[in-house]
């Protein structure tokens, strides 16, 4: 079940069926609120441009605010821009604390590596620990979650060096990213032309595995699709599922939606999957782009690309309890 | 018991005694975790010193990392350093969400005054919007506490560019303060020698004064003190609290314990009430520094020194709902 070899639940004293059963309890229900809210509230964040454009040798600096994921701030020394995205999740992925982590870390890089910026100077960890917790249970699962927030950060090249830890109902998990860079160190997302195509670079899918997963242990879900599925399915895409969460993105770029020209983009499909790039990841051309009003949709007949699983199946832990 | 002129509580349409029962749902009732439970998860993180120390014309560049609340981060471009802090709070203040996202924009960059830096390049907010509230309640009290986090930002000259919204049981309110600078610009708080004062620009007891404000509206509670207290000394003792709260600690330097010369610090504490500092500042000598081993302890018999209040006491709302 882990793909971690040296990381196993007993050793965290644990029964797993109690600690699903009080994960349950502790992880969030709901974390985004919906785009009509969130609109509303930014509205009154809207920044005034009261720092003027700023210059690096006569030319205007780029600026990303508000509006994007990742915030790209001209500084006032002379070229330098600061990059900068936060973000935190409540943890969907139950089984394995040190997956958590991980997902939360490259979650938190993967907006970086969105506008090209491979090279973080600083992360900061933000951590809910749930009041529902025990002493014993905290003792066990965060440090877990903390090394391997830390392990991913280190992987990606950088180091957790602050942070704020609070208590909270849910589990919350998070951080914050920052670099300082020239402007021909990101990429800002306002070149595509119509002919581009659209390159996505993680399968879709994620949550959906994990929710089914969760159902192995809930005998009336079970029930409903156990005729459909059979337990091994669904162990094997649930693992495919947390490899891909906590694959870091920096390697050209785990799940990004990339706009290139139709050659580039064949070319960038062969050469993601080649060892230079580590495990053989995969991308896969999924759209084009029109000329229009900064619109997107879906075609009517979306055709469904079958992703090959990289989780040998062996590696599955048949233990794992689902009820029949 | 509005500060700010142009708000006032019926503006959002909610009535008092609901919101704070609403409210009181809604915040968090504790949200430090203990020193030894957070000692044992920051020893996972401790840092690696896996970057070399960076070197600046032949000088070490200081660095602060996971023990503080501020990290100071020696960049790759010469002489620079990467300074950072975040902080989130559960809001304690019941009437006035704008008050609240005062509160919580100048707790974030409380941290960075406290290291000397006073130039904030930029700033994440982060939010967390309760699942407990209704699309009424969220649409009223939200914006008004945004309008404000992002008010205290350009009061401290620097703006909200980016950040992170959720939902969650309890209402969350932060933030992360950035900034780019050289040595020069921050100081790194180990300068400190036997025989210098402490200095305390802010006074204690605010959590107190919000506490004791409570009970006005809890029967039982304010049974046990209306004794002692009358309605207009707590109702002055709270406006004090928010206004100390709300102050933004760059002139000079609100909730700091600052170490120096006796001298100075006497001319520290005469120079702050001057106009030239803004609203009449105080500040107190409290503490003097023993060659030790770096504990502090607090004598057996310390004095408590009374603080004018600031608040002038017509401003005192006379209709706020105490129950006898």
């Amino acid at each position: 079940m882990c793909t971690r070899e040296s990381f196993n639940p007993e050793s965290y004293e644990l029964d797993r069926s109690f600690w699903l059963t009080r994960f349950t309890e502790m992880k969030g229900t709901g974390w985004k609120v919906s785009q009509d809210v969130l609109q509303k509230l930014l509205k009154s964040l809207q920044v005034n441009h009261f720092q003027e454009d700023k210059q690096f040798l006569g030319a205007v600096m780029p600026r990303l605010d508000i509006r994007m994921d990742t915030c790209v701030i001209p500084l006032r020394h002379g070229g330098r821009s600061l990059v900068q995205t936060t973000d935190y999740i409540y943890p969907i992925v139950e089984e394995d604390p040190y997956m958590t982590g991980r997902i939360a870390s490259a979650n938190v890089l993967s907006d970086f590596y969105a506008v090209g910026v491979t090279k973080c100077d600083n992360m900061l960890m933000l951590l809910g620990v749930s009041n529902k917790m025990t002493d014993r249970e905290g003792d066990k699962v965060m440090p877990l979650i903390n090394q391997d927030f830390k392990d991913a950060a280190e992987e990606a090249g950088t180091s957790v060096t602050g942070g704020q830890t609070v208590l909270n109902p849910w589990i919350v998990l998070g951080g914050v990213a920052t670099t300082v860079c020239q402007p021909s160190e990101f990429i800002m997302p306002d070149n595509t032309v119509p002919g581009d195509v659209l390159v996505l670079t993680k399968p879709l899918g994620t949550q959906v595995a994990v929710a089914v997963h969760q159902w192995l242990d809930i005998p009336e879900k079970w029930n409903k699709i156990k005729l459909v599925f059979t337990q091994e399915d669904i162990e094997l895409a649930y693992q495919e599922a947390m490899m891909n969460m906590g694959r870091l993105n920096r390697t050209t770029s785990g799940s990004l939606l990339i706009c290139l020209p139709l050659q580039q983009a064949a070319q960038f499909c062969a050469e993601i999957k080649s060892p230079k790039y580590g495990e053989g990841h995969q991308a896969w051309i999924i759209g084009i782009v029109e000329k229009g009003n900064c619109t997107a949709r879906i075609i009517d007949k979306p055709g469904i690309i079958e992703v090959a699983p990289q989780v040998a199946p062996q590696n599955v832990n048949p233990t794992s309890g689902a009820t029949s």
